[in-house]
């Protein structure tokens, strides 16, 4: 690929993303063990010599020792709190916990809280860095590939409220992440292709040089080394570029939920059960239905939609509805799910579209009607 | 007084403070009736037709029938919560209530939540309308002299925790603060004479011509009409001056906490009670220790605070610790106060010291043996 944005580190394999948000600009490191220097990455960014690592019991029994040696070694005095895996703990119940446990382990404004997890803990952990003393300085070290390339950038923290998910939350940006792509290498198979959904997205959102560069090097990202932390780093450099152009949600941020509209509504109609569905694998479908949205708007070609199925197909992900196992709603269902994720004014829709590969854009006056009948002519039987 | 900074409304006895703070600029009203006029002023600067007010038991009692009647004039569909009133509100528990009900409500981006009542209603509300759907529209009706000239400026919210008062929440500015100057009128004297003491502190920081007028005119003050708006809009002024310099607190805006330090350690030496002592009569106290400490060091005249001593005790307020009834811990206990409210630094305290009436600063090297021989002199018995 012509345009490499992440800047090379000077150990070779490593990249550097920066976010340039003024006051609350941070970098992110991709790399290859970087869980083992920890502590001097962080010490040199941080004043506070106090620290605190939030993790769950899956991330934790593997990466924690190893955190926990390498800020004690660079001088950091540090508490832990291991808390249950799984979206549950994103609740007031573990909020109110956490802060607690930074209250008590008297973490001040210049010390720093390690969220050490997926999206869960990040969430969870930049919310209550956020408000714990107003705030004190947060450190990410993300250990999906989906947090890795999603919720490492943007600054979207928060829980669950029985009304839906992420329903009570903060914009906080942390102070910095380390992304360790050795960590990639524990995920299952399905994890990591549920992640690699939102790698090409950020491909086919405005970058369709990223997303040609993915149809030809996927196997090597898959594999690990260079072109795993290449992608990674280009799709942080992406996810950073829309959210430095409208960092409070306004306006280009909605092109990142390019899938999610039908992804959300088919995770919806799933209960939430990732036997049947993970995330990623929502916005997959979502986004192959998409294009193919588009294409019957007579806005993209149907060769692109192809393309886009072809790639994810390739590389395991479901592209159809009838994919996911167990029964799926009727149309009607589906379509109140997305009536409760965007608001429907004047029977028209906002959703984000697409003129082909890399050419998406927000429109604001898609009619209700429209999907409903797509949604009818792809549910299966 | 020659300065009047705070603008003339239409309305002859109204005032409008603007407190400039880029993106997050609003205008506080200050007047007599403002709450019967709530629908229009809301109305006029926010976009959303729902509403959702918070208040306590007591205030709602005397003011939620003619808030929610103004409302429902100008179009809003509202709906309420009424909190028990005290100190205790200010917890997790209730800041999950408070998100469980707007969530319900389905209060959106621009609609708007609606604080009625004193300090506690105002921080609770203030934190859950900044965390619900990460930020929806605030308006604060402070409804205590002490929230009117305190809390409405400066967007600190949040709520208690058990290791210390207010050590969880964010800066959240509102969109409006609506004082009402009728509603003081139902107060007791002591809780206005409470609140006085800020209104005092604001000359005493650095406003000397303010101070002046407040000698001068204390009883048309306290007695309501013109000279008690006048008295408000200029102490609303004072503080936005302040906090528009130093909006996240990490230098100038500690001027605010004159009084503060010894009053604190006053108020936690008396367990928070009220019956003994109020947090406006703490800081009265401890506004006439500072200027003492500052002559002690041969930083200000003697008699700069002999003179601000006599204005507080003229008004009523208590200006020694000997008022304070019940007996008092000895002045090592204070002093392990006053380290967990500051950080004591080789033996050094931060300390808001003066040269004068409204000249005081901020001094980072006061020595905590001279902090704790001064409190020998001034303890009782």
């Amino acid at each position: 690929m012509s345009t490499d944005q992440a800047s090379e580190r000077p150990e070779s394999s490593e990249r550097l993303v920066h976010v340039p948000l003024g006051e609350r600009a941070y970098d992110i490191l991709i790399g290859d063990g970087l869980i083992g220097r920890a502590g001097g990455e962080i010490s040199t960014r941080i004043k506070g010599r106090k620290a605190a690592i939030i993790t769950d019991e899956n991330v934790g029994a593997l990466y924690h020792g190893a955190l926990m040696d390498s800020l004690e070694a660079d001088g950091f005095e540090a508490v832990s709190l291991t808390l249950p895996a799984g979206e549950k703990t994103k609740s007031f119940e573990h909020l109110t916990k956490v802060c607690d446990v930074l209250l008590e382990a008297r973490i001040e404004r210049n010390d720093v809280v390690i969220a050490l997890g997926g999206g869960v803990i990040g969430d969870l952990t930049g919310f209550a860095a956020g408000i714990v003393r107003r705030g004190v300085r947060f450190v990410q070290i993300p250990t999906s590939l989906l947090s890795q390339v999603d919720s490492s950038v943007g600054g979207k923290t928060g829980i669950n409220a029985r009304q839906g998910k992420n329903l009570v939350g903060i914009f906080n940006q942390p102070d910095l992440v380390l992304a360790d792509t050795a960590v990639l290498n524990t995920l299952s198979e399905r994890e990591f292709r549920a992640g690699y959904a939102e790698v090409a997205k950020y491909g086919l959102i405005d970058k369709p040089e990223f997303f040609d560069w993915l149809e030809r090097n996927w196997r090597e990202v898959f594999a690990g080394g260079a072109a795993r932390t290449q992608a990674i780093a280009l799709s942080c450099q992406a996810k950073a570029d829309v959210v430095v152009a409208d960092e409070r949600e306004h306006g280009r941020r909605a092109l990142l939920n390019l899938g999610h509209t039908f992804g959300h509504a088919l995770e919806a109609a799933t209960g939430y059960d990732s036997r049947r569905l993970v995330h990623g694998e929502g916005v997959a479908i979502g986004m192959v239905l998409a294009h193919d949205f588009s294409a019957r708007l007579n806005l993209a070609s149907p060769d692109d939609a192809k393309r886009v199925e072809h790639h994810l197909k390739e590389v395991g992900l479901p592209t159809r509805i009838a994919e996911i196992p167990g029964d799926m709603p009727p149309a009607e269902e589906l379509m109140k799910a997305i009536a409760q994720d965007k608001k429907v004014k004047g029977g028209q829709l906002t959703f984000i579209l697409t003129r082909g590969i890399g050419q998406s854009f927000v429109a604001d006056d898609v009619p209700s009607s429209e999907v409903l009948s797509f949604l009818q002519d792809n549910l299966p039987g």
